[in-house]
């Protein structure tokens, strides 16, 4: 199968809805990235996606949904006030501030500035969260940080969501959400930006359960991927080495992802962070955050798996790998096979023309589907080029109106992946698409 | 029908998991607040009903997502920079800083410091945009905002979208998302805050109809709450005096509600932003924002009709307006009567008791009914005391397995409103439900 072209792919996002460049009228802004109307319903259906199989589907996940500003102390308690940094370094003539680690070290081993050549400081630690001032005066006591990660507002929860549920170990507090990261060098179109969103879990277990619940994860998370369409080609598991594994981790696991622009890179972690967080909060608040354990009349700090991911880079890979160009009867056509549950627009009403005595009817099948689908209307240019145009969005079915329906009250559904067409009482429309769609979807 | 006691209210709220204070464990943070798990799922069912009303029914609106911070230069053309703003006075004596407006004037027409009597300085304006720094130094060009409203999100987009989506006028972009405004004084629970979420929406129109659209739009807003039963009681609509018009405004209503705690408060308001934010925009972006009307073969700079509320204010009038404290034979009980659309649990399954008979087909029910509604299953204590539970969180239907389960395969299922109880085989238990929930919802 093929992969796109970087720079097509990217016109087509642009082109037909999917993502805008934040602000692009005022020539946008590094690392933040719009939604259009196409983008927000596939990042939606995402969501919904992972929500229905994280929490609904489970006995034993809840979710929350925590602010982005926090106080100030739940980032000294997790570290990310000292530890959450870039290396960077000051050109001492031209005053360019560069990541260290980006710029190349030169045959004497020293490191000269990319812009003037000029000798650059040492380097020194830049935290990557951006910080604001809460209330009417601008000093350090009212200094707070938008989230770098949803993760924490779940671990200063953890004792909320116990009482309130009265959940028994293993469970589970899954949240999705926006996080921020003033990243020196955001790139590769919405693969790393500095406004992103996040779908984190937080598992928390027995010690001692944790490394065989860590193991499950790493397949469930794994077969979520494969579940959505995307190729077990594409994809693989990659350990983290020792120096790599963050300071609460005990092990990680990336799930990757074949990129054409990347090769491999991650698309989910899935962390054992073991009690680290929990006893990190419980220090810096000065309680106790702990599990009373009946079997053994013990109190516990439980351990934690968390399977994390951002949508953005979610979005892109879903996009990415359902990407394909085929020759269709001599006719190029670029379809997205995305799975009918991701779909930004389940059906496309089409009348065979505009005409006058098939477009009332066409609207009125419209109609009819709006409540239950996501539909779109069209009935510019010629029907095969609304076909390749619903193609190229991913659109699963094509309903057409033609003269024939006038005498027979019926329409013709088409498949996008086959193409295949099929004849439909009006009549019977909304169940026969309810079943092709997806009969196990809930209401 | 009862009002609750707002102390009441906001402990149930915390007990039952659906608003904690955000970092509660370090103190909290004023003006911040969490979602439990009940609280995330009443507020996703919110935006999902906005989002299927405003979008998916709908024949001339589509949505997008954008980014919470954005060039700043949005937020000049807006107005923002020069005018979101409320006057501060100083205390000259213990240097506190207050907002100018909730100070009490003493009989001499003067202001003194709430805290210790000193005398205050004269007022200065006081921005309520956040801001924080983009890039690795924090210097006045790389200051950018978080956004205080989406809306600007839509405006800046209403090319991209326009070319997208080959739209006619009239045609609306709606979108949902956090914002941040930097109270002075937040307060009385979720109905200030300073992150709060947004649903908004500019519908665009041929300048000249705007009068007539905005009175539809007043109409279709109103209408909303209704069918979510809010109780028109509770309702009102008023327009805004001259005075208090924003300065893109020609005219604005709110629709209010009546608070326990504040009277009579907006709710939603819908303004009529004429051309001004189109033509900021085209001015500072130095470009036109225009529409080519066919009939006329004009350019156009349409007319803005836009409703907007904050999800958490409606989040707390529909969980205080399905309040009502009932005498029920000779013992209270406690209901929300949330529409079944909102409800945070469908569907409660309940065994009489937890007996190792009743358990395991109890279980397998709850499996049954998982991928279909959300559910929750409960077998602690008595099934009178679990009834009133779910009552407390205005789940629809119980569904309770006994010693006869066992013998015809049928459950019965309670009804939240009337308590009345009917017998059904657990084979038609889905379709059942469905049925009872809401026929009309899509797959």
């Amino acid at each position: 199968m093929t992969q796109p072209n970087m720079e097509t792919f990217v016109s087509l996002c642009k082109r037909r809805g999917f993502v805008f460049q934040s602000s692009e009228i005022y020539g946008g802004l590094g690392g933040f990235w719009d939604y259009g109307p196409l983008g927000v319903e596939l990042k939606n259906n995402i969501k919904r996606n992972w929500w229905r199989s994280m929490v609904q589907l489970r006995d034993d996940v809840v979710g929350i949904e925590t602010s982005i500003i926090m106080n100030p102390r739940v980032w000294e308690a997790s570290g990310h006030i000292a530890t959450f940094a870039d290396p960077m370094s000051d050109c001492k003539d031209c005053k360019r501030r560069w990541r260290t680690d980006d710029i190349a070290i030169n045959d004497k081993g020293e490191r000269h500035c990319p812009e003037c050549g000029g000798e650059l400081t040492g380097a020194r630690m830049f935290n990557l969260m951006f910080k604001t001032f809460v209330g009417p005066v601008e000093d350090e006591a009212s200094v707070v940080y938008l989230r770098p990660e949803t993760a924490q507002g779940m671990f200063v929860n953890f004792e909320n969501v116990l009482t309130t549920t009265r959940r028994k170990l293993p469970f589970g507090i899954a949240q999705i959400g926006r996080s921020f990261r003033n990243e020196i060098t955001p790139g590769n179109f919405i693969f790393r930006d500095r406004e992103f969103e996040q779908m984190e879990m937080e598992y928390f277990v027995m010690p001692g359960t944790d490394e065989e619940w860590h193991d499950r994860w790493i397949e469930d998370r794994f077969n979520w991927w494969l579940a959505l369409g995307v190729r077990n080609q594409n994809l693989r598991i990659r350990e983290h080495t020792k120096e790599e594994l963050s300071h609460y981790s005990k092990r990680t696991v990336d799930i990757e992802y074949d990129f054409p622009f990347a090769g491999f890179a991650e698309i989910e972690g899935i962390a054992n962070r073991t009690d680290f967080d929990l006893k990190k909060h419980a220090e810096f608040a000065g309680r106790t955050l702990q599990y009373f354990d009946e079997a053994t009349g013990q109190q516990v700090v439980p351990y934690v798996i968390e399977p994390a991911m951002g949508i953005d880079r979610c979005f892109l890979t879903l996009l990415i790998d359902s990407y394909a160009e085929e020759e269709v009867r001599g006719e190029k056509r670029t379809v997205l096979r995305l799975h009918h549950d991701l779909a930004p627009i389940k059906v496309a009403v089409l009348p065979l023309s505009r005409n006058e005595q098939l477009v009332p009817p066409a609207r009125r099948v419209w109609d009819l589907l709006r409540p239950h689908f996501m539909t779109q209307y069209d009935d510019a240019q010629s029907i095969g080029r609304r076909y390749r145009r619903q193609d190229e969005i991913g659109t699963p079915y094509g309903v057409t109106i033609d003269f024939e329906t006038l005498e027979d009250d019926a329409v013709t559904i088409r498949d996008r992946d086959s193409m295949e067409q099929s004849r439909v009482p009006i009549a019977n429309l909304v169940p026969v698409l309810r079943e092709k769609l997806d009969p196990s979807l809930p209401a």
